[in-house]
């Protein structure tokens, strides 16, 4: 395997994008106050977390039961990591004290071995590490360890990360093929990624080879899992896990040997990320086969045109090849967030360009859906079509809301679309000894060193508007540029300092040598708005089509195109004009306007007929579709992806 | 409110029909006794039920725990139910000594004070009548009266009756509004409608009074099953019953003054059906009129073409006004019989025929897709769209079966269904005081006496063929002939003896007068294929159409159709032949055949391909539907009710 991509320093990196530059500037400005506050139950008309409580009591600075999810310190770890990037950022000078504080907490609340759960070390000392199948011992770990890695890389101080390597040197102890270790492993991914972070900041190789431990252990016979479960008879923290099969959680065999993505959907994007990055730490190309074996079989089959995954809104996870309904998904937030993470690692371990616009498709669709504009209202549930007055209570769409929700209790989306956003650049920019690669057209600055250059990067996007990326960079040696072309790209134009540019891409890239001095690129990607049809296999899309245009997903809302958007029927070639941008929506993102016909059967009209003659009754309409990931911003109402085709 | 419509002894009936005669006769072929092996654990590849050891162990003749889930006794009870009716049918003769022996046992298995429950009194003798949300105690009692009235009719024996009666007694001494009386009702209703039965071969009106107290105290503030759970605080034997809602068990309310089709569609239909039968007895017009509304919103808003009920996989249960998705939903086998046994009773109390379209509709769709032609397997759910591959387990479409299934081990459909065949003449003929109501047109026999006046009646239904039915009547004195015109007759011609009859329905009813001797009439209803379509809030069936001939629905099969049913669109006004029957089909019913055309998108063809553009390749398809309740009977492969539209 030839070398990696690495990440920038998120603290060189600045967005000023026009669309991503308002989700970003949440963050510091609502997420990371709000979170805080729900962090320590300061919200009136909201659930207590007993977040911060909790660490109290572990710390010994208050008496009381632990309450709260098995998890809920998890919210806080999360919490920490957005801070962590805010600061990076440049925006979160006013939070280090904040979190300093927080961190010396935590310091406390941690045992004298290194261990560091509020649940387990409060409610159940002699319970721990007996629940791997619900505990989310591990789990919980692991973002602590990202949490700490991040805010080692943002302000340099080390407490929290030896904090971090304590518990991670409790955890290399226990779980192993040792003599008096346990050969166990999560029922939760997460952790094994974190300890690649951990040794990439300590270069501590005991937690690289823990990390592998963990996937090499996990879905081998006799099945650990299984085993605890049979020995508990009954689930301890989740009732739902009465009847658990091991698929859920990818232990049904080992990871080395799957070839489809399966079960629940933020846990397989989990430990797929760690796959990757092990299989580029240690150059295993068995590890590196299957997760590409998965990546295909998640992207050819079970993949929406949204980025999203995972089709069963029961148990958040896959199910099988072209099963893609559109109404009754599940298509968590976290899971397109977790596709980002394992696109990025496929990316970094194999310098393919084509694993991002896997990456930009959720980015832009699904993960950018889970917040609103404002900034205080999430979605954890992303489905492609709602009926508002459909999505009811105790039924097989409950999951499904039609209105982003206020921050929940057991909240794992919204500070995971917190931290994602705080930390964008990373998905912008990577770079290898030679340069600088350029993965996503989202208007930012960037400087880095290659080799003995200094390369200060300025990209002005308009992608979303023209299809356009101008870049400017300042370098103080030579270097190369490596742009992605991304898919939609009906034609590239690219013109480095007034000279025209033959594109050629190797694995995606267009390759830039840049001389010392200021080089200016103007790059034309030709986007314009385009019908996507989808395999035959997927049942729920056939004889449909989907509006986008770039990256973007378009959709239909009630508030432009009325309701029972249902009996809406486009021409296959409709004309789609480019219109001003919704007064309301953010990034100057043009509507998209094109005719339909609205048909309805008039043998079956009226209030107290629920089947009659065929009749139909066809009307012109004029559409206009909004981008998909801005949906529901503008109150309650209808939504569609896909419209049916006149064929 | 008039005379009521009642049902005409079942031993007097006998069915002659080409195709419900293949499945009643299933009833003491096949099920009967294959039900004999379940009940005593005596199939080798089937879990074990316990059913019969239950008794035994209660009935002091064996040793050991009780075993089963906790309703496991009305396995017996249906059984014997259905037993009953084929005794009645004149088929069970070699029965009877059997139905005797299990008798004794049960009345062995019967508490001095005529408590009667093989789990409470085995496991739980101290926790009687403390879990009416889960226990399903007097759901157990209701179906055990129900056979023991059946018996009754069909035998005249009165061991099994009294057993009945002395548990009866023993409920209506520990629930009421007295003194020391509890004042609860069940979590299921079935009791109600049981305890009617029991009033009406008994005369006992304290029956009567209890089934009227148990809808009248159901819901009422404050609730006695919401204070029962917040007591137990936890679910006992169900833990999908963690987050209970009171309209689940119709329990928000009381009944009286509910709306709406809601909850768990069984429950519903069984404690509508107790409803019905107390609003006739006691001229009651509120109860009426509350059947009414819950009537009108669940056939106007909430039932798919086939009469299934419950659009909700998750819980088995109602959602909202017109959300009815066609391959997720739960359409139990059951919930149709109920819509049968609900429908019966509102026209008996109204004198309108428009509740058997229902009742037909439920009975010709639903509850026969319930069983296959062979007699030994059966669907619980019945989805209108299967594509067999995505019916995956531990998902949102665990319930779907692509196949029908051996008999479970916690079966309430098989010998619903059982009970519903053996009893099919309860829904083909009514009386009154004037005359025979004919309700179906099954070919069959049935004699009864109106005043002084003998009918023999002799119907011969070419009904699925040709639309034509020919009845003949022996009578010994004057009497009406009513005979309900349905709603899918396009005319209707009428000739009897010779001479043709001017149409003029009452409430849905022909009247033809019968004069003392041999009446010959001839009905034409005229009959032909037709495409439905559906009310434009039903999202799921906007622009599709379903194929109808009468009363029953046709779908498309994989084996006639190929796969990719979904591909399939037709011409609105397409054209319909009447081909041969399918031939390892039974009842002589037409195949119907017609022209369409498959759409494929060949922008995103092959293996690897999830969406492309849009290029649609069409071809013009032959197509072959046949009845939708016979799907399945041929092997695994998708099956389609709605069609696409081309508009």
């Amino acid at each position: 395997m030839k070398k990696h991509l690495k990440q920038l320093d998120l603290k060189r990196i600045r967005i000023t994008d026009s669309l991503f530059g308002e989700y970003v500037n949440k963050v510091s400005e609502k997420i990371i106050p709000h979170q805080w506050k729900i962090l320590n139950d300061q919200l009136e008309d909201s659930e207590p977390t007993y977040c911060i409580r909790n660490f109290r009591i572990a710390a010994g600075e208050e008496k009381g039961e632990r309450k709260g999810v098995v998890f809920q310190d998890t919210d806080l770890y999360k919490w920490l990591e957005s801070v962590a990037y805010t600061i990076a950022g440049g925006r979160g000078e006013n939070l280090e004290e904040l979190a300093d504080e927080v961190i010396d907490l935590i310091g406390k609340a941690q045992e004298p071995d290194g261990y560091l759960n509020t649940y387990f070390s409060i409610n159940a000392p002699t319970k721990k590490w007996t629940n791997l199948v619900e505990g989310h011992e591990l789990y919980t770990a692991g973002h602590m360890i990202e949490a700490a890695v991040a805010y080692y890389q943002a302000t340099g101080k080390e407490k929290f990360l030896n904090i971090a390597r304590k518990n991670a040197d409790l955890i290399c102890r226990v779980f192993g093929t040792g003599e008096g270790q346990k050969r166990g492993y999560p029922g939760h991914q997460e952790i094994e990624l974190a300890l690649v972070k951990l040794y990439r900041v300590t270069g501590e190789r005991a937690y690289l080879h823990q990390a592998e431990y963990f996937i090499r252990e996990r879905g081998r016979n006799p099945n650990y899992l299984q085993a605890e479960i049979e020995g508990r008879g009954h689930p301890e923290f989740f009732p739902e896990f009465e009847r658990y099969d091991l698929e859920y959680s990818q232990a049904h065999k080992p990871p080395v040997e799957q070839d489809e993505a399966v079960g629940h959907a933020v846990r397989e994007m989990y430990m797929c990320s760690a796959m990757a990055d092990l299989a580029g730490e240690n150059d295993d190309q068995q590890l590196k086969d299957a997760c590409q074996r998965i990546w295909n079989n998640m992207t050819d089959r079970r993949m929406y045109i949204t980025g999203g995954i995972g089709s069963s809104g029961f148990r958040e996870r896959f199910t099988t090849d072209y099963d893609l309904p559109n109404s009754t998904n599940y298509s968590e937030t976290c899971a397109s967030i977790g596709v980002m993470m394992f696109g990025q690692r496929m990316a970094a371990i194999t310098g393919d360009a084509s694993y991002y616009d896997y990456v930009e498709k959720a980015l832009y669709n699904t993960v950018i859906a889970g917040i609103n504009i404002a900034g205080d209202r999430y979605f954890y549930v992303n489905p492609l079509e709602v009926v508002p007055e459909f999505c009811t209570e105790h039924t097989y769409m409950e999951h499904v809301k039609p209105v982003r929700q206020k921050w929940f209790g057991v909240a794992c989306c919204p500070p995971n679309v917190g931290r994602t956003l705080a930390s964008l650049g990373q998905y912008i920019y990577a770079e290898d000894e030679y340069g600088v690669y350029i993965n996503q057209f989202i208007s930012s600055t960037a400087d880095t060193e290659v080799r003995e250059s200094r390369l200060k990067i300025k990209m002005n996007s308009t992608l979303l508007q023209d299809g356009k990326v101008q870049i400017e960079v300042q370098s103080s040696g030579p270097g190369n540029l490596n742009i992605r072309i991304p898919w939609y790209s009906e034609k590239c134009e690219c013109v480095q300092n007034g000279i025209s540019i033959e594109i050629q891409p190797e694995k995606g890239y267009q390759r830039l040598s840049i001389s010392p001095g200021d080089t200016y690129i103007s790059l034309d990607f030709h986007v314009s708005p385009r019908w996507m049809g989808a395999n035959n296999g997927v049942r729920a899309d056939a004889g449909k089509a989907a509006l986008m245009k770039g990256p973007l997903v378009y959709c239909l809302e009630e508030k432009e195109n009325g309701r029972y958007l249902s009996e809406i029927f486009i021409e296959e070639n409709t004309s789609i004009e480019e219109t001003a941008p919704a007064e309301e929506l953010v990034g100057n993102v043009p509507t998209l306007s094109y005719k339909g016909i609205r048909v309805r059967n008039k043998g079956a009209a009226g209030e107290n007929q629920l089947y009659g003659n065929v009749e139909l009754e066809k009307e012109e309409v004029s559409l206009q579709a909004v981008p998909y990931c801005m949906w529901n911003n503008r109150g309650e109402g209808e939504m569609l992806v896909w419209h049916k085709l006149r064929v």
